[in-house]
């Protein structure tokens, strides 16, 4: 039902082909966000038209609202939110560890209070198993603590509640038709990362994500990181950095083995009138592009390019319009599904370092 | 380059095709609102997948922001928001009586501040003119008072200026490829809109615009203007109900001689959680919707309705998500698309009064 098959290496860097039971993958792939069972400001059939395969959604997010007994009851998450293609969800440690408050984390779990109403909660290991059983995705991760990466203390503490919830979740597991990865945590320190790559794979996952990287860290540090797992982690299962990226950041991290990206970037800075280019962010409310009658770049196959100019784009973010949010969105979105597939089709004809 | 078609009539109904340099307008149609060169929450190739044909656009915004002047230095209205079917623009008329502030009118025209930042501005009769000239509609219309509907005195003084008015646009007027339609005024008086059409048509219009109403009176009183109306207006150019209205309206008008409708209550509504259905509305924030698997409404062939529940609807409401107010604004169109076109098949198969 899952099969992650390695088509071609160029020195670090990976191409592949991940099936999972709602289609495959070709890798290195760029999961767009769907925090609420929806990549905000597109509709299912706008992200099947860029091209996208697997999207990610948040556990946290979808226990609060709708409830995943609902989306259960509702024949699950693909369902839903009329998605047929792949769907990884992650574990909602990082949402309870950034949004959600009054935090108290123990050996066994974490209580936390809602931030939509400040309901009393309780995640442990087993607890988000079954939500992600009930949602449904194709991929399910690990209930992990994320801890300031630069702080080795916490870290090694953190480290330890993250192994055992990760063998509990393991344990807790009983969808076949979903996949578990184990997240790789550790912070900037190399050997935690080493140490966390090690347990995790001793238990055997269907994957490794990587978490608790780009939360402040260096590029450098989280290079340094991705090189010491990329000689450590199995080179037959996918990787996944959570979190990241740019165009650029894809680019660096699969030259450093990984395979799967996500990131809110390319759709949050789309709602706040940016865009992405090959040559750096654009702020449509600059007053700079009122008349200005170009695409937001040149040759650009994507919709939003093909059909309306910057001045029309800026003047729909100054309005405040829904369709400057959905068009660069678009943009932004093609911009990193097309970064993806020329790196993926660089590896695969031997020119990646050209790239 | 402008040619009105009746087709077929039922009693007072018509069936026609309006043809325009950018395109056919079978009638009756509904013209969504593209307030601010965009249909809010949709993109044009929405608008054109749900068969929408002539859209409108709002003089008195469109002046404000971005400016019509940089409108016509990015090639005109159509190519500035990607829309290449018809477009008709009001005159701003409505706008400055109803949102602008410390409006002042004289016999010349009316002075106001903007709603957006307060700064000072002037409509007469050639302004806007020149102001759609440069926005470049298909349709353009003259510069009219609205006036409080059951204030006799008031109609009286204000269809004097609106006859003025209409009669210097109508000089004014410089582009052969755009029609002008007059706007007969008069409140709920039989005598003063047949006064103002009869006014109106000794100038001679492409077309004519009925406006002033929906906005307080009852529908009776609107019926009975559209019956007097309908025995006076030409029979051979198209009559465009301003600001209406309802699935219900559209029959109850075209009933009374109306080819064309526009309002913004289908796309407003979306945006507030509420769905137009056959059998009335759905409040999609209403908790009995939270675990309802069926569709907006059962056999609506719409996308919103053919891929998601009324359970997914009500969580993107819910959640404040953008695809909510472009999934329910698909639905809304489309049934007031599905309606224009179910009575024009009516008329043209002689069983309208059926239907």
């Amino acid at each position: 039902m899952f099969r992650f098959t390695l088509q071609s290496t160029a020195n670090r860097a990976r191409a592949g082909l991940f099936q999972t039971p709602h289609g495959e993958v070709p890798t290195p792939a760029f999961m767009p966000v769907g925090t609420q069972a929806t990549v905000k400001a597109l509709s299912p059939r706008d992200l099947a038209d860029l091209g996208a395969t697997m999207i990610l959604a948040n556990t946290y997010h979808l226990y609060l609202r709708p409830g995943d007994e609902r989306i259960a009851r509702l024949g699950g998450l693909h369902a839903f939110m009329g998605w047929e293609r792949p769907i990884l969800t992650d574990s909602g440690g990082y949402q309870v560890f950034s949004l959600a408050t009054r935090r108290k984390v123990d050996a066994d779990g974490v209580t936390f209070r809602s931030h939509i109403d400040g309901s009393a909660h309780r995640f442990t290991p087993e607890k988000v198993i079954v939500i992600q059983e009930n949602l449904g995705a194709d991929v399910i991760t690990c209930l992990d603590e994320c801890a300031d990466p630069s702080d080795y203390e916490y870290n090694v503490h953190a480290l330890a509640r993250t192994h055992t919830w990760a063998t509990r979740c393991r344990a807790a597991k009983t969808r076949p038709d979903q996949a578990l990865f184990g997240i790789v945590q550790g912070g900037v320190f190399p050997d935690l990362r080493e140490q966390s790559a090690r347990f995790l794979m001793g238990l055997g996952f269907d994957g490794y994500a990587i978490g608790g990287l780009s939360v402040g860290e260096t590029k450098e540090q989280m290079h340094v990181v991705l090189e010491v797992l990329d000689g450590i982690l199995p080179p037959g299962q996918p990787r996944y950095l959570m979190g990241v990226g740019t165009p650029e950041d894809l680019v660096e991290c699969v030259a450093r083995g990984v395979d799967m990206f996500d990131c809110v970037l390319p759709t949050r800075i789309a709602r706040n009138g940016g865009a992405l280019t090959r040559t750096g962010r654009l702020n449509l409310r600059n007053a700079r592009f009122a008349d200005d009658p170009a695409p937001l770049e040149l040759g650009c196959t994507c919709y939003t390019c093909t059909h309306f100019s910057r001045a029309y784009l800026r003047h729909l973010v100054t309005a405040n319009e829904i369709l400057g949010h959905t068009l660069l969105t678009l943009h932004n979105l093609h911009l990193m599904f097309t970064t993806a597939r020329e790196i993926r089709e660089a590896i695969m004809e031997g020119r990646f370092r050209a790239y």
